[in-house]
């Protein structure tokens, strides 16, 4: 059962994986030296710990504790019980549900790993954006997709924002970083996926035109900004497009990821 | 042309539109009251204008004089220029890129007068979420969806987060916001609209069973948390939903909008 600590000491060096929540770059680097990512909201944290991630510590103010009782009975780390006001200064922001558990950053399986078993994965190049993230993730995992690559500079799905945003399904949607972005293609290809690189590129072919019946099929997606890199334009082995009214720039990428995972459902 | 003012004192009560940008529903209370909104970046300051919009002053720091040279020539209202951390100050957050105008808020039209043109119509019930406003006006407008209607909880597209992640598609894509939502199934009705109410309900149809040839269609969306209301459920001609994967709630609602749209495109 996890220990109740009532604490008043914002100091207290047991509190400092919850320190400065506020500062994306700060928090990111700080979660990745601890080996830890952070889970906000009574229900994240459950599913959370539900899919096997394993719970440092709780932080939360006093009238969370009845709703995740059986989390805590079941739990050996301890939870800390501060006032709302107090988790606000101690995180710098309002942690809406007030809730918090600092939870061990698992460690990634390999890209050959996740591909083993999957037929339709998506391929995230640098986004940039959490909301973005968690957002095809959530399409993804809601279409049937089965398993998510990122580039080394793509934004890190266990960001607070990305988890919530994702509705937990970073917690069980496999997924692994490629570390030499430069041979992703071929890994993908070795492992027998057919590459649609998604562009607005003129000459690509409209995605209702891919045939259904490909037996793995890995869909790539451009950064926020720039879109996909000429390296992947170049290299998949097609490029599509969703075709779009005419003067409008782009589609949000996780809305590209919606609408390309339900165009090429299982059928 | 616009004049260019120097100012050094964030008192100076012409600043007075830009100032607490941070606190969400004090600007919204702030805006509506005097009638106007704000664009925010180089892009959507651009966007805003070039859609027939009224600059009433424009904020920014020195370095977006010469980018934004045309409009300014071609605009009567003054110019505030302030360096960066005082307009970081001034409006308490970081303004990603600098410069920032406040526009005469337009007035809306009637849900007649938007419908009287639209053969696709998205309905929004309810959303509380800027960045999901956004979002599903820019997959609509990418779609080829022609207007949307808004009940009058829904989230305001004309605030600052919205309109950046709508790409700035709130400016032109027609929109209305209904009074009376209770009668909101019938004004759909008499302007000749079939409505397709976007639900998880498990006696709903799959949306690929939606005919291709609908006249004048409607689709409506619920909101974040909640979903529809029974009103909506029950009174919307048709009952569809996007089939997913075991075990996933639900879709975001800006991605289920750019699949429907996706799905039901002129074909
Ligand atoms: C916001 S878009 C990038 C826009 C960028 N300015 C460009 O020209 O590529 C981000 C990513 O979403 C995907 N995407 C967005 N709209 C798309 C569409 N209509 N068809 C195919 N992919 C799309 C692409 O993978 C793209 O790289
Ligand atoms: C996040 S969902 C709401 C979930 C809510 N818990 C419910 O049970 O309805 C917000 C809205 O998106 C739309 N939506 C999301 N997923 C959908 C799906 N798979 N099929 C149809 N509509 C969907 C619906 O209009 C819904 O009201």
């Amino acid at each position: 059962m996890a220990e109740i600590v009532l604490l008043d000491d914002l100091e207290d060096p047991r509190l400092r994986d919850y320190v400065d929540l506020r500062d994306v770059q700060l928090r990111l680097r700080l979660e990745a030296d601890r080996g830890l990512f952070l889970a906000e909201g009574e229900k994240v944290v459950r599913r959370a710990i539900e899919s096997g991630h394993q719970p440092r510590s709780f932080l939360m103010s006093p009238r969370w504790l009845d709703g995740l009782a059986d989390l805590l009975d079941a739990s050996d780390v301890p939870c800390f019980v501060l006032d709302d006001a107090s988790i606000e200064k101690l995180t710098g922001f309002h942690v809406h549900r007030g809730a918090l558990a600092a939870l061990q950053r698992p460690e990634l399986a390999s890209p050959q790993e996740v591909l083993a078993d999957a037929r339709r994965v998506i391929v995230m190049e640098d986004l940039a954006d959490h909301t973005n993230v968690g957002g095809a993730f959530r399409a993804a995992a809601a279409l049937g997709f089965d398993a998510v690559l990122l580039s080394p500079r793509c934004a890190d799905p266990l960001y607070r924002r990305a988890i919530k945003v994702s509705m937990g399904s970073v917690f069980w949607l496999p997924y692994a970083r490629v570390e030499d972005w430069y041979t992703a293609p071929d890994v993908l290809r070795e492992a027998g996926f057919t590459t649609y690189a998604m562009t607005l590129a003129a000459d690509s072919v409209p995605i209702d035109q891919v045939p259904h019946d490909v037996e793995r099929l890995a869909l790539i997606v451009g950064s926020e900004g720039h879109g996909l890199s000429p390296h992947w334009e170049k290299s998949a082995d097609h490029r599509v497009t969703i075709p779009m009214a005419a003067g409008i720039d782009s589609l949000n990428v996780a809305s590209s990821v919606a609408v390309a995972c339900w165009e090429l459902r299982s059928r």
